[in-house]
């Protein structure tokens, strides 16, 4: 028997209302994430069989911030193919998203494509093979939400440039280790046009559904192969959620990749696809709104990947 | 339709018989391990109806070294509850299973119970809480597995002890930050110990089943509650396989443990544990044989938990 | 003219009194240390030529800690030559003095003999090369003070044993390695009981006056060779003041050794060796007074080595 | 009895020319390092009552390389006085001239003036200071040495521009915590351009000079006042030969600060400045017969600072 997923999310955006979270914050290094309202909460489930269900501000448009990277990774191996595994390991960090620090013991090959150093590389990727680099991932969020209109945040981006020296740096120690192909300035500016990707929690879940459906997106065409779909979400569940990803894969369980704009998407392989937002982060930068629903969810159909 | 797991793994022994892992390598820094023919290989599936299948040795005892640690987790959490996570934490650590460093940083708190570090402090807290320390693993994996007879091997052990050092090293240190509560002698005795014990394949895919089976063992005792087993699942895939987790998620995506015994543990939720053993390691401590093992089992079965 | 230290002594001395060094605390990981007043104040002066200049309480007996290691040190050198510089690195190590990290990355070999792994190697060498190695330290420092009843306080080396796991782990890990020769409880005995020697600040300045003296003890005999000891000098101006040391070298500007028990030694070469000693540590775990009275003579007297 | 440096520095010349320093090599990073003849040598002794002494190719312009960095920190020091040292730390690094890790970890607050951190700092504070920043330290040196027309040499200068991406990494790491005060571009330019100057082994000896005569240069005015110049000795002791600091010190004993274009400058206060060049590199990126060098006046003339 189906869940009844319309009154377990009901009852999630209730539970979520009455909690407190007082001690997240929005993400406050660009000014356009401090000003989104403390208190948003959406939460948008897709199922395999193409219903949806929603609660909350499921139509509100956030910055999208590292839930790009899946994306951006999944555009970059449909174009590269295994070859992209050469440039990018994919192991956890078990340090900090945007830490320099193995990136030098490791000579500028990068853990995994969910830490910067790995989304950088993966843009450098795209800059190689497609026209438009910089619209490359919004076009494909597009295609595969449904939703051709959708695109980077023109503030969002400027700021993302204007506080991008970390992601320079990082940059830079690729290009000095001669692991970036493109010019750093190029990169990163595709890199911060992808992270200030403006969707709403329902187009993300539809966004999200082929990982969810063995590779097939909402509109019935293969985005990735089967096999090449449970890497991905393998990739997410050992390395999506920043250095919580021990503890979200133990209280959670499923493939997620969060956002500091305060989305997670996240899927039941065979099941459902789903995007929380809420924009208050915990102190690993996590919703943590998010993750609290994503918990109540799981309680509530009594099943996880595991 | 259930897969027809007696020609998969008919299938499997076939292939890895004809294929070559010749860089790989036993263990070698006790001569108990050294001494194992190389091409020993085992598989067996018991399934949560309680079928078995089985190929090669699967009857021949093997050290299940690091393998242990999942059970002497268990054995813990039983006993302690969630207490335990206030001493051990949940996340991958990103380096070698023996590495100090981080132990250094993060002042004594081991980053998972799957590193050496953290398994000493279970091993600690079993000290703490059981009459028999040193061979309250070895009951429990008789309980679970149906042979009562499951021990140490004497000379393995006195190997472990006398080559013990960097393990001795970690538990002072931990010590020094009064992280352990239990002499350190005693209680790398009872890591050794466990590290020690000899079981088959077969033995171990049955002690494993309860992790496949909601909680459930071979008989029919519940060994955790279903949603604690999901966590050592979670646990398992996320810090299972020494520096190889990312790797092992992404080419095979089943919650695993492995030793540098040769032997590997796994499950698919719902429906099956698996052991596979082959003495012979490759570069990152795993049985090479054993993970192309898996990878034949998952392709062949064509899913994992993704 | 050679300056008059008998006045620059008494004016240091009065200086110190009136400032206040309360931020600054006696070490306090073990009761003997915290126990002793914290307003105690020593400073000795012994010129080449034999003159001794000295201001409060210069009689009074302290442990001396580190400062322990430059005369191991020396001793050990006397015994094993240049060989010992295969063991034990010469490089100052940029982190704490009783870190592991580099320990670890560098397989087991120390960075300098000022750091607690590199003086536990040399304490290794002397178990190995001298009949009661426990006592071989207390017995130099006797003969090159003059004072051949110096030694080890018990309680202070029972508070060193029973607070010394981390250096266990320091040297367990050496000894994983296979860098250690001696079992490890017999290395740190030896260390703990250095450590725990008890001598007066008068006793400490005449038994480094030969390393100001081109090697010639206060006897008159060669302790070592004029080239060895600019070496020794050498270590302790880069290595010799934990992570102070360039701050150390920046301000005050002489070969110096501290240790936790408030006593720092010091020469200008050709010229003196000095012995402030007082227990208050600044947060980098060297005397207060000690390095704010060093300053004073080195601005009093107008010279340093540089 | 004054030192025949004449006699010393032919004898020393003679020796260099008999040993072989076969595994050295020239800096290859850019071409202008790569192809300057390996076997020129060149070393030239300036005391403090004006007297020179010169041997080898010692008018024979090199690339003068992180020697530039103590005269852009004694330009600095001059501008900014104590200021400076609460952007930049006094300690040595205990790992590597370019090493991103440390400066991750102490939150962009370089270690010490002469690795590249500090060094790109110290650029930045000029970069505020000075009209003509790129130009300030030639200006600075030609004002030392008595040669107004050094410069940097315009082709290494763009070698240096072009393979500096290690730098802007470094550059931009520190603007990200905010801790460099103007563009990125433009203190790297400053910086490379002081990289690329050329000078003479006997200019440098001459630019050299108030390091060792209380801050006095070759006219008469003073550089910097006698304590600032013990500092900027004390600096260059800890600090001023790479990971080789601790054996440099051990085996030669002064102040010295050396650069990949195969110099090092030395001084023994009170008595003279050295300057010997020769290209081939050590392990470590010292001139190997530049150290041997040194290694023999120190032996010839019978003392260091110790």
């Amino acid at each position: 028997m189906p869940a009844d997923y319309a009154s377990i999310l009901a009852d999630i955006a209730e539970r979520v209302k009455q909690r407190d979270f007082q001690t997240a914050r929005n993400a406050d290094y660009i000014p356009a994430l401090a000003a989104v309202p403390g208190d948003r909460f959406a939460m948008v489930i897709r199922d395999v069989n193409g219903a949806e269900y929603s609660t909350g501000d499921a139509d509100i448009p956030f910055s999208i911030q590292s839930v790009s990277k899946v994306f951006a990774l999944v555009l970059a191996l449909r174009s590269c193919g295994e070859e992209l595994w050469q440039a990018v390991r994919r192991e956890p960090s078990g340090s900090a998203f945007n830490s320099l620090i193995l990136l030098e013991q490791e000579e500028g090959i990068p853990r995994n494509p969910f830490i910067n150093a790995g989304a950088i590389r993966v843009c450098d990727m795209i800059s190689s093979r497609f026209a438009n680099p910089d619209r490359s991932v919004a076009e494909f969020l597009g295609r595969l939400s449904g939703n051709p209109d959708i695109r980077a945040d023109n503030d969002v981006y400027l700021s993302e440039d204007q506080h991008g020296n970390r992601n320079r740096a990082i940059a830079y120690l690729m290009k000095s280790f001669e692991k970036l192909d493109n010019p750093v300035e190029a990169v990163v500016r595709t890199y911060f046009k992808q992270c200030a990707i403006a969707m709403s929690a329902r187009e993300m879940a539809r966004a999200t559904l082929f990982l969810a459906n063995q590779g097939i997106g909402i509109d019935g065409n293969m985005v990735l192969s089967p096999a090449e779909t449970r890497r991905i979400n393998a990739l997410m569940l050992t390395c999506g959620m920043y250095d919580g990803v021990g503890d979200f894969a133990f209280s959670v369980g499923i493939p997620a990749k969060s956002g500091v704009g305060g989305a997670i998407i996240g899927v039941i392989p065979g099941e459902f696809s789903v995007c929380v937002w809420s924009p208050r982060l915990d102190a690993r930068g996590n919703s943590a709104a998010g993750i609290a629903a994503l918990e109540m969810l799981i309680e509530a159909i009594g099943r996880s990947v595991f």
